[in-house]
Order: structure tokens, then C-alpha cells, then sequence
């Protein structure tokens, strides 16, 4: 029978973990997820995810994996597969998830931060196709980003290149869990805007918010300030538009510095973008050089959820061509 | 007779055009300068420094000229030479410096900004040799900077990478001759310093700058501050160690979204760096993520004012072996 390679591609985050058979051309020919369940241990992930991308592949006959691409939340060092106190998978430290699933699988495996490979999927089979550069800013829970430079992830020196949540945009602004301080992630995460929502709230501005959580400030999440915003609320509006201005201060940061043929804005946000967008240019020009207002072009993802999984399909693609 | 091969290296400037014949190993056989006298524009100012480079090689007659390599004061195309709004040469808009003298002297010839190439000059001959990547900063009367990211010059996909003046270091700084705003080089560079300290002269605060400068404020100058800071002045201090503190910021940011083996820091600041540095250091590291605190490698220039045309050689040498 004629087979199709296949890359099997994963994206691993604290609560699920997903994969998919991918072809060189960015076709899904398969897509499934699972419970990361991350306290049962990293060796118990791996073998539930094996088992179920040789389920999916039974599925699709004539499927033939050829390579493991995989995208996970937290610091990896893309040489050595190993995994490096991940805040959200703890007691992961010190694994390398992808070499432990390549051997279950008898597979080559490469891995890369998922944000990183987020950039490499749009870059591949998404927004940027047919450009030389991009860069992406992944706005969620966190922030993170990914810079994809003549065609490649650019990892850096120690693979930590993209950090763009750790870009500084407050000199003066709050101290970041990281240890530094004003950095972007403080100022425009999805945690970022509940906090600061929570600290307006609880120094008595009146708002549709505290209404939404019935009182309990603990509840506010970014979600509730996108409800409270579509519903008119001022200071809802307020939190997400500043937010958005320091996005777009990071956006004009990035332009100077790396002047990419492309700013793709997704993660989580990206499904709220409208409120968000338009300020993010708005402020992204104001901070700009001249040269770079004309020609400004910040977009969002058009992959969505899918840019890590496209992406570690990608790498794996990359590797494999050689 | 045996023949040495030499790379033309020129540094052009708004005041004076530096030529040298340099080695492949970066030895300097010969150098010398001549002013611009830029007003009366780019042909003439290429023919002179045509006949200056021809009267070097007579006097180390076994150099054999093999090829051109240009630093140059403002924005200029690497592909097609052509030089765009100089703030410095303003006559010499849309002209092709390196072309014109190319042309004259029967050689191959290759441009870039100098600050750019002052990065390409510390990687190959200077306290980058042996690195993969470093990010140069030249803080002098303006900001620039340079990207040399796995041994080649990044120049990003308008060639405008590096615009490390540009960077945004206070959301909410003032507006730049640009057109943006919060720029780095409006808040740390020679002109920067001295328009703060006229700003806080003219408010009544006391220093001795304005004995320096016999009370004429516009005569403040950033050597002005150096000399009154080594007098123990409080106001001049103060400019300056703000100034490094923001060009700590922009290394934390740096450091974040390049993750580069070494950011180095020259331009004229380099012969002040006693006053700059330290604070550079600590700002840097206060806004750095934890993991780069422990390993953040500022470090100076060794090539300090020939950085750039070292990197002009480098260049040139990087061409020329394809």
C-alpha cells in the first residue's frame, strides 16, 4: 500500500497534551488530545501519549510517521531535549519528554518551547508564509514569542531567544516572578489584567466585574474583563487598552532591534482580538521610527490554537530535510 | 615581489573619512584621515579619498588592495549601496559612496551603517572573537547598534536591524526627531545628557556645569558632564547614571529577546566608561530575568574608536571569501 509520511506532532501544556499526524505540506491527517495528568510523572505522560499516537495512526493506515515535533510550555534546551524547571509541569524537571517518547517510538524526536515553535508554524504554514523573518508575540495566560530569522528558529546562545514576555517596558513597573522588573509579561498577560483589574477593584472603582464574580475578587480572570468590556464596563476597557499599549510598545521595541518582515500576534488573546488590535497599532505607530509607521505590519495568527502543533510538525519537517 | 592582500577599510563620517589597508588577520599596515568636507558632495569627497588610499598603498608598496569595505554614518542599503536621508551628509542623499569609490579604484565594494559594522568589527578582531553571537551598543553623540547573529551581520529584512537607539526604554518618553517616542537614544545619548542637564539647568537647579560653560547653556556638551561629574558634581552624576540606567534596560530587553553570547558597549561613552559602566551593569541586572543575573556579559569595547573600521575589513574579508 502507498504510505503518506507523517510527522507526528505534539504540543504538551500543564493540562492537555495533544497530537497529531501532520504531513510535509501542513495537512492535519489526525488530531487527538489527552489529560497531561503531570503529577502521575513525565515516564507515565509519555507512554499514554505513545500509546495514543499509535491508536491514531491505526486510524489512518496509511500514515507513516517519519519524525516527532514537539511543542512544550516551559524552558527546553533544543540540543539536548532537556526540560528545565517548567512552571507548569513541576515535577518534570530534568526530563527530556521528547527523547523518551522517540524511544517508545522508535522515532527521531526534536523539541522546542512551544511558543518558538508557534512562530515556526506560522512562519511555515501559516500568516508568513513566503516571508524571510518573523516574529511572534503569543499573548495568553503568559506572554511568550518566537523569532523565525532567514528561514529558522533563532534560538540564541543558550536557546532563551524570544523571551519577548521578559522584554522590559516599564523601567519602573512591578517585579516580575522571573526576578526582573516592568517586563511585558507584568504589564499584559492575561494574568497581568485580572491582577490589575483586582488591585483597581480593591481600591474601590466601581465596575461590572465585580458584579460578574459576585464579589470575590479572587475570580477576576482576563476572560471576565472581556465580558465586562463587551458589556460596556470602563474600566474593564481601560485594563485590556493599556495592555494593548504596552503590546504595542513591545511590537515598535521589536521592529527597531530586528526590523522582521512580520509581527503575528496570537495566543490565547487572539480570540478577543478586537477589542485588542486596534490600540495595539495605534500604539505601535505612536512608538515607532517614521520609517516604520508607513509600513507597520502586525497581523494576527491565522493558525490560532494550532500554531505550536503546526509548528513542531514544521520542525520536525526542517530536520528531517536536513 | 611577494604581495600581502589588504582589504580597504574606510569609516566615513560627518567631519572626517578614515581609510586603512588591513589584513585578512585584522593587522592595520597603514592609515590614515582626511575631513569629509561633505557640502561639496559625494564625487568629490571619493575622489579625494580615492587619491588618499592610492598615496597609502605607494607607501606600503607590497599591499595588494583586493577589495572595499565601508562603514558609513546613517542608513544605507548592503545590497544596493545607496544611502538614504544621512543625517550628517544630508547632500549625500540617495548616492552611492561605496559604488563611486569602487568604480574609482577598479575593486569590489560593500557598505553598511557603521554601527553595524563597529559589531562585525569587536566579532572578528576584537572581544568577540571565538563568540557565535553579540549585540554591539555605540553610545556616543547618538545610539546605534549592530546584530552579528551566527557569524554574519543580521540585517533584518529592510536592513535596518540594530536600530538599537530606537528601542523604547519609557513608554511615555519624549518624542524622537524619528517620529517615535520613549527612545533609547533620547534618554541616554551625548545629545540626550546634555539637553536633560540644560532642562534642569534652566529650572534653577545649581551645578557647576553652568560655571563650565561660563553660563552659556547652550555651550552643555556630554564631556561637559563627564568633566563636571569628575569634580564631584551631584547634578552632572545624576544625568549620567540615569543614562546607564536606561542603557541597562535596553541590555535586560536584549539579553531577553537575542539571548546573544556577549553584548558589547562602545561608541565615544567608551572613554567614560568608568562613570557608565557599573551602573549599566546593576541596571541590567535588575531588569534582567533571574537566569540572566548570574550570567550577563556587558563588557566594553577593545577596538573603541576603530571598531567600525575593523568591521569595514571584516567585511570586506567576509565577502570576499563568498
Amino acid at each position: 500500500m502507498a504510505t503518506r509520511k507523517v510527522a507526528l506532532a505534539i504540543d504538551i501544556g500543564g493540562t492537555k497534551m495533544r497530537g497529531a499526524l501532520i504531513t510535509e505540506s501542513g495537512d492535519v491527517l489526525a488530531r487527538d488530545d489527552i489529560p497531561t495528568q503531570a503529577a502521575k510523572g513525565e515516564p507515565t505522560a509519555m507512554k499514554r501519549l505513545a500509546a495514543l499516537l499509535r491508536r491514531m495512526n491505526t486510524e489512518v493506515p496509511d500514515a507513516e510517521p517519519v519524525g516527532i515535533g514537539m511543542a512544550i510550555a516551559g524552558t527546553v534546551d533544543p540540543e539536548t531535549g532537556i526540560f528545565t524547571n517548567p512552571p507548569n509541569l513541576p515535577n518534570w524537571h530534568d526530563t527530556a519528554p521528547s527523547l523518551d517518547l522517540g524511544e517508545l517510538l522508535g522515532l527521531p524526536a526534536w523539541v522546542h518551547n512551544d511558543a518558538s515553535l508557534a512562530a515556526l508554524g506560522e512562519y511555515e504554514y501559516g500568516i508568513g508564509q513566503g516571508t524571510k523573518s518573523l516574529v511572534m508575540i503569543t499573548l495568553g495566560t503568559g506572554v511568550g514569542g518566537g523569532l523565525v530569522l532567514d528561514g529558522h528558529l533563532y534560538g540564541g546562545y543558550r536557546g532563551y531567544a524570544g523571551e519577548i514576555g521578559h522584554l522590559i517596558v516599564d523601567k519602573s513597573g512591578p517585579l516580575c516572578p522571573c526576578g526582573g522588573r516592568g517586563h511585558l509579561e507584568m504589564m499584559a498577560s492575561g494574568t497581568a489584567c485580572a491582577r490589575i483589574a483586582k488591585e483597581r477593584l480593591a481600591a474601590g472603582e466601581a465596575s461590572l466585574v465585580t458584579k460578574l464574580v459576585r464579589g470575590d475578587l479572587e475570580k477576576v480572570r482576563a476572560e471576565t474583563l472581556v465580558k465586562a468590556e463587551g458589556l460596556g464596563d470602563q474600566l474593564a476597557g481601560e485594563v485590556l487598552r493599556d495592555a494593548a499599549d504596552y503590546v504595542g510598545v513591545a511590537v515598535a521595541t521589536l521592529r527597531s532591534v530586528l526590523d522582521p518582515e512580520l509581527i503575528v500576534i496570537g495566543g490565547g488573546v487572539s480570540r478577543n482580538l478586537h477589542i485588542f488590535f486596534p490600540r495595539l497599532v495605534a500604539s505601535a505607530k505612536a512608538h515607532a521610527m517614521n520609517v516604520d509607521k508607513a509600513l507597520c505590519p502586525v497581523v494576527p495568527t491565522v493558525l490560532g490554537d494550532d500554531a505550536g502543533l503546526l509548528g513542531a510538525a514544521a520542525l520536525a519537517w526542517q530536520k528531517l530535510r536536513g
